[in-house]
Parts: structure tokens; C-alpha cells; sequence
């Protein structure tokens, strides 16, 4: 009987991850502060400490995994890279597919990869706490499960409407021991004064943002962690990617096109950094690889938006970033389900999509979904409803495969389980769920609120 | 780094399956029809399958894994063997820890290892439907998911208390392509008549397994499937323990003790049969293992059961079977979390057990989300509450062992996750669930209900 899956030893876990900024054609440009110059570390140093720094802006290649960090990672990784054979069977396609699973993780996705080198790192830095915000709840249950891990409080500030809507997701952090608050809340004063404008705020992701910023920046032993678009986050996502290649040397196949979905950008940047290495170095055996991109229609920023500086965060708090963005005050429509709403995209990403070394594509949402239960029928796992936009891009890889007979290998990030997004699923049978495509106009209405930079 | 995880290829995959019948010291009794004389398998044959039905009275030692079931437990098979280093750390002990993981499957527990097999043969006897119950909704995905594998439509009766309070549960069935019907329900003459008694029933396991039979035993071309119980049950997930085995080899370590939870007992059988075999034959390596059923202290039917005939049904439709019972309308209390509370224990195990071939243990409900949250806050995983009894009678032999000095190997069942059980764990966190533990008036009362047999 086939093998299916291509198992590493722990032994094989990557002892390093992969910097890109060291193979971009030009430097990577600085956040700058809101006076038009580069922000200053000190600024930041309130609230991260020096090694998250130092990674944010280094252009070494390589960078170590600390021991204590791998020695986490070993809880659930390597994880599996899975040739999808029933689905190709249900597809009828030449291709062949495979995923990599990032979903056994303990938190369900990839944000664990991240989550648990930050909580070293404030932890060696002699951080007692880490404050956070989390609107679906996956980002806040990797951070509470990485908390617990290297001994460090957590709090998250949950978007009122999510504490409401996903109590799961609630009881799954503090299961891990962290602290929950609905934001806006009565810990901080953004929240106090969001709640004394409006008492029946029901919180967004940029106040949530506001609120764990400000508690960290306000105590000593307490910093503040982010899971996506910073350059530190996608360096320690690249672990996926390092993996799959070796994987792919067992399996003794290579891709030809990779597709991971699209938000802020850190599975992407995960899975197809270190692929890209290997196109800046002159390409695998001398082939470069399709890396692709795959956002939401209803949240565009690649396809559709603008290579600009802009604010990291829908308040404007933030220093501002050169990154593909549809404008800070962006917001996706209600009935868009599950993650990948932020309005911008890593500006590792960015760079890499501006200078046309990766490419990008938007689906539209009932189309993701359609993908995610064909995935289900036929691999068994329900994926969540971010991993379905990579499922999409690559079974219509592989129809298009059908239609040319190309027998081409299609890798896709399975970035996580839908097992707390299960309400989507029930707003997608039930019809609840819409296409949305957003008319030009108010696309250039949102990118109005981009702030003049010199 | 020392390797935690011990993964077999999946070319390991069991071939067949081990029947403890063959090593019992005496035959196991058959189940008995309403007239006392053994139940006749053309009884059977409206709800199952032949092949099914061979199993269930077969005495071979070795059952042949179908190809196609094999190639389905490819999808998931075989699961990790797992070293929980950080939980035995966390509790100081000399004692060697490690579990197996079964929640790594699709539907999260290891019912689909029978939910599978049962899949398969019902399509191989050109069987197009299957019916069957399910409470809390575990038994229910595992049906669902195998039904979509096999082409089969599956209708699952949720009790409606369930339906109601776990509706992610019943989308995932949902997402697997089965209809789920709240139970009591409108499609069947039992669901009509306790409607028509009482239009709020909120349903019973007992009731929903009634409206499954009498659908499938009016249909010629629907069968019933059960998840726990029966002979054939346990053999379908003796594939447990036999990959534990192999993987033990791996690890070049062996237990000294084993426990699994035991509702029904499949999850038992599935790990302990294969140990047992070794025992039958002289031990491994001389050694015997001792094997331990771990029960709710709230269902207590091992430990303060009868062993006498009963009925497998808390409605009493079924033919009766000789197993340590509680009488079948014994109800566990409210305050009572998740899955075991069968009043009985399957035939097999019951055997076992009475002739003192295994051992059994009752652990009180608290005791058992305490160790659950021990094991979330070490090894990452957030426990099903089933899976918590064997973490907990675990833990407690390992803290035996430090006290002792012992460096014992343990080794228990991991039978799922508890991403669908976070509900119980709220209530848990919030005071609201409670040690029970019965008078011995009360139980003796709830055995007045066992049938006379000759």
C-alpha cells in the first residue's frame, strides 16, 4: 500500500529558519514613525523585546532556532505533508496534490510556530506577560497555548462580538490558562473611553490592538506579540516550508506551484519563502516554482490594492509600512466569514508581489467553501475556512491540469482544522453567506485615508 | 533532540485484525433472544451485514483488514504513539509516560475505526443507507464521515437535547453529506408515538437507537450500525493497540501498565485486546501487562455492576447479553460531562473482567478534568472528556511511582480531542459540575430492572 504521507523524524525538525530579506533584489524599506522618518527601535523596544527586534530587521539568511523553541515544536511537529490521492481521484486530475498540514498543531493552526518563539524570547528578555488581541480566536489560542508553555501570563483582548459569537474559542485559552476580556474592555483607558462613547460597543480589531498595546507599553514586565505581517512573524513561519522541501526529497517529487492563503500574509510567507530561496538561487535543479498568493475577493489587498505606506493597524497607532493595502479604515463586509480580513499584506509579501517574484489571485467566498466540503468528502478533514481559499486555487490548478493533461505537483498550506469555525459552515449550507466584489470606487474611497509620506 | 513521537510507515498499517475470542479460557456466551435461547442471526440480518455478523460470532484469532478499509485508514493511520515527557516532567515522576493519539483522525476520537469497517462491508452487501444514533456526536461524525467515504447515505437520530446544545456537532455530520434528525423525530412510528405522548421530549440515547432500528429494519436496502458494544466493535479497534505495539518496538520500551477510558468499552477492547493476547501466550517476554479499564465514578458498571444478562438498550428491544451492568434504565446524573454512560460494558470485556484478566478503576469527575487541563498545560492537547479518565488513572499511577521510586512505563489511550467538548470544560472552570457517587441503595434499585433468564 502507497504511503500517503511523508513523515520526517523529529530529529529532521529545521534548526533554522529561512530570512528572505537576504535574497530580495533590494533591501526591505524601514517602518517609518509619523514624522516621515525611520521609526527608531526604542520606540518599539516598549513593547518588544530586543532579539524580536533584531530579527524584524536582520538580513542574515539564516537564523537559529533556539533549543528550547524546537523542543516545543516537538509537541506536533514535523507536521505531515499529505499527498491528497482521493481528492485528485474525485477531481479526475493528472496532478498531483499534496498538503501540508499545519493543523495537528495543539491551537489547530500554523500561529503556534510563531507564538511559541515569541513567548521565548519575551521570556529570556525577563517578560512576565504577554498582552494580545484576537478576533476569530485562533491567533489568541496560540498565543494562551505558548504562554503556558514558557511559563508567561496571557492576556487577550477578545473583539466583543467573537467573546460573544465563539465562546469555544474563549474556553480553548483559558483551558491553556490565559486570561479573556471582551474589548472593548474596563482593563485599559482606549477601552474605557470606547465604552463611555458607546457602551454597547461591540469591538473591533483595531481597538483590541489599542488596548493590548496599551497595557504593554504601561508595565515593564509586560510585552505585546502580533501574529502576522511583521517581518519577524514570517521568518519564524518559514518553518513550514523548510519542512515540506525536505519532504518533498522523501516523497521524491518537487512542486511546480504553491499556494497558501492570504491575509496578513504569514502563511504565505511560511510556506512559500523558502521555495523562493531556491528561485532567487537560480531555482530547484534549475525550475522555479509558481508561488501564489490566495486572498478573499471581499479583502483584496494584493489584487486589487495599492503598493503604499500605510498604518499596520485599522486605528492608525502604528508606525506606517511600505505594503499592498485597500487603506487602514478598510472593512470587510459582514458577510465575509472567518479570517484573511486584514485591509494590507506583509510588506515582506508586498515587495515580493511589487517586484512580480510571486503571484497572487482572489476567490470569492462561496466558492472556498464549495472547495472545503469537496476537500471533506474526499480527504476527510474539514478545513477552516482560510485554508478553503488555498483548497480553491489549487483544485482549479488541477482542473485546468485535467483540461491540458499536465501532470503537474500542486502543494497547498492546510493552514488549519475548521472545528471552531463549524457556525460558517452551518452560514454556508444554510445560504447565509454571499459573494461580494467591491466596486472600484469604493476601493479608491477607502485608499483615501492612506497618510501623505514625503 | 530525542525524538517524542514514535511514527510507523504507513506500509506498518495493521493487515488484520485481532480477535480476543480466540484466547479467551471459556467461549463467550451468546446474547439471547426474549425466549432465553441464543439469538438467531436471521434476527440480525434486517439491521446487519453477514460479514458483520460472522465477526460478531466469529472464534479466528486473525480477521483480514479489507484493502479499501485500510486504504480510508490511510488517511489518519497509523496515529502516534507519543512520549507526554513534558507531563512527566510537570509531576516529577521516575515513571516513563506515553500516549497514543486517536483524536488525530478526521472525526477526532477512534470511532472511525469502526465506523470504516462497518461502512465498508454495508456497501460490499449492496447496502445504499445507514441509520444510526448518536448523543453527545461523536459516534455520529465517525458515521457520517465513513458513510461519505463508502458512498453510503447516512441518517443520524441526535438525541435533541444534544442537537440543541451541540449544534457544531451536528454541522460537521452535516459537511460529511448525512442528515441528522433531532430525536424524537417526525420520520419514524417510536418518534411519532413519544412525540404525540409529549411534544418537548428532549430525547434518549434509548429512544434514538429505537427510531435508527426501526428504520433500518423496515428498509431493505438501510442497515443500523452501532459504535460500541458488540464483539465486532472491538475487534474493528484492536488496530489500537496492535500499532501500539509495533511502535512500542520502535521505541524500544514496553509497558508495564495500560488504561483507556470504558464507556461501552471499544476504546478499552481497542488498546487492551492486543496487550491481552501477549498475556494469553505467556506474556511478553514473560512479562505480563496489566490492563486497565478506567470508568466514571458516575457510571460505575465494572466496578459496582452486576455481571448478569441485560438488555444492550436502555428501551429494552434488543436481545439480552451477559456483561457487568447497571441495570439498562440505570441514568447517570445530569451533573455528569460527556461520553460513558452506558449502563453496561461490552460482553468481551465484561468476561475479562470477571474472570480477572484485567483490572478496573473508577475516577471521580473532577479528579478527571483536573488531570485533562494538567495534560493541556504539558502537552498541548486539550483532552475529550473520556480521554480525561485515562489521563487521570495515568497521572495517579505516576505519582505512585515517584512516591515508590518505580520508573514504570505507562501507557493510555488518547481516544480524542475535546474541540466539541469545550462546553464541558466551561462548566468545569465555572464550578458547575460535581463529584457523584452512588448510594449502593440506589444502584441495587436500578438492577431490579435486569431480565430473568432460566
Amino acid at each position: 500500500m502507497e504511503s500517503l504521507r511523508f513523515v520526517l523524524p523529529q530529529s529532521e525538525i529545521p534548526t533554522h529558519w529561512y530570512n528572505v530579506a537576504a535574497d530580495l533584489p533590494t533591501p526591505p524599506l524601514p517602518p517609518l514613525g509619523a514624522d516621515g522618518q525611520p521609526a527608531k527601535p526604542e520606540q518599539m523596544a516598549a513593547i518588544f523585546p530586543t532579539a524580536i527586534l533584531e530579527q524584524e530587521m536582520s538580513s542574515e539568511r539564516w537564523i537559529p532556532i533556539p533549543q528550547p523553541v524546537r523542543e516545543i515544536y516537538r509537541l506536533w511537529r514535523p507536521s505531515p505533508l499529505v499527498r491528497a490521492a482521493r481528492l485528485e481521484q474525485m477531481l479526475g486530475t493528472p496532478a498531483r496534490i499534496y498538503y501540508k498540514n499545519e493543523g495537528v498543531s495543539p491551537a489547530g493552526s500554523h500561529k503556534p510556530n510563531t507564538a511559541v518563539a515569541q513567548a521565548y524570547y519575551n521570556q529570556q528578555a525577563g517578560i512576565r506577560r504577554i498582552t494580545t488581541e484576537t478576533g476569530a480566536g485562533q491567533w489568541g489560542s496560540s498565543m494562551a497555548l505558548a504562554g503556558q508553555m514558557f511559563g508567561l501570563d496571557v492576556r487577550v483582548y477578545m473583539v466583543k462580538v467573537s467573546y460573544e459569537q465563539k465562546p469555544y474559542r474563549r474556553s480553548m485559552m483559558q483551558t491553556w490558562g490565559a486570561e479573556v476580556f471582551a474589548s472593548p474592555s474596563e482593563m485599559t483607558q482606549t477601552g474605557r473611553d470606547a465604552l463611555a462613547r458607546d457602551p454597547n460597543n461591540q469591538g473591533s480589531l483595531g481597538l483590541a490592538i489599542s488596548e493590548a498595546v496599551e497595557e504593554a507599553a504601561a508595565r515593564a514586565d509586560t510585552n505585546y506579540a502580533l501574529g502576522s505581517v511583521l517581518n519577524h512573524v514570517a521568518l519564524h513561519q518559514t518553518i513550514i516550508g523548510l519542512e515540506a522541501k525536505k519532504q518533498f526529497e522523501l516523497a521524491e517529487d518537487w512542486p511546480d506551484v504553491v499556494f497558501a492563503p492570504c491575509g496578513g500574509g504569514s502563511s504565505f510567507a511560511g510556506m512559500a519563502f523558502p521555495f523562493f530561496a531556491d528561485n532567487a538561487a537560480g531555482g530547484h535543479h534549475g525550475k522555479q516554482v509558481r508561488l501564489v498568493a490566495v486572498e478573499p475577493a471581499s479583502c483584496p489587498s494584493l489584487t486589487r490594492g495599492k503598493y503604499a505606506y500605510d498604518f499596520g493597524d485599522a486605528s492608525g497607532f502604528t508606525p506606517i509600512m511600505k505594503m499592498y493595502t485597500l487603506g487602514h479604515d478598510f472593512m470587510p463586509p459582514g458577510i465575509h466569514a472567518g479570517g484573511l480580513r486584514y485591509h494590507g499584506a506583509s510588506p515582506l509579501v508586498s515587495q515580493l508581489y511589487h517586484e512580480k517574484l510571486i503571484e497572487a489571485v482572489a476567490v470569492p467566498q462561496l466558492a472556498t467553501f464549495e472547495a472545503g466540503v469537496m476537500f471533506a468528502h474526499s480527504e476527510g478533514i474539514i478545513p477552516a475556512p482560510e485554508s478553503c481559499h488555498a483548497i480553491r486555487a489549487a483544485i482549479d490548478e488541477a482542473l485546468r491540469c485535467k483540461e491540458s493533461g499536465e501532470p503537474k505537483t500542486i502543494l497547498f498550506n492546510l493552514t488549519g482544522h475548521g472545528h471552531f469555525d463549524m457556525g460558517s459552515y452551518d452560514r454556508y449550507f444554510s445560504g447565509e453567506l454571499e459573494d461580494f466584489s467591491y466596486p472600484e470606487a469604493a476601493i479608491e474611497k477607502s485608499l483615501k485615508c492612506l497618510p501623505q509620506v514625503g
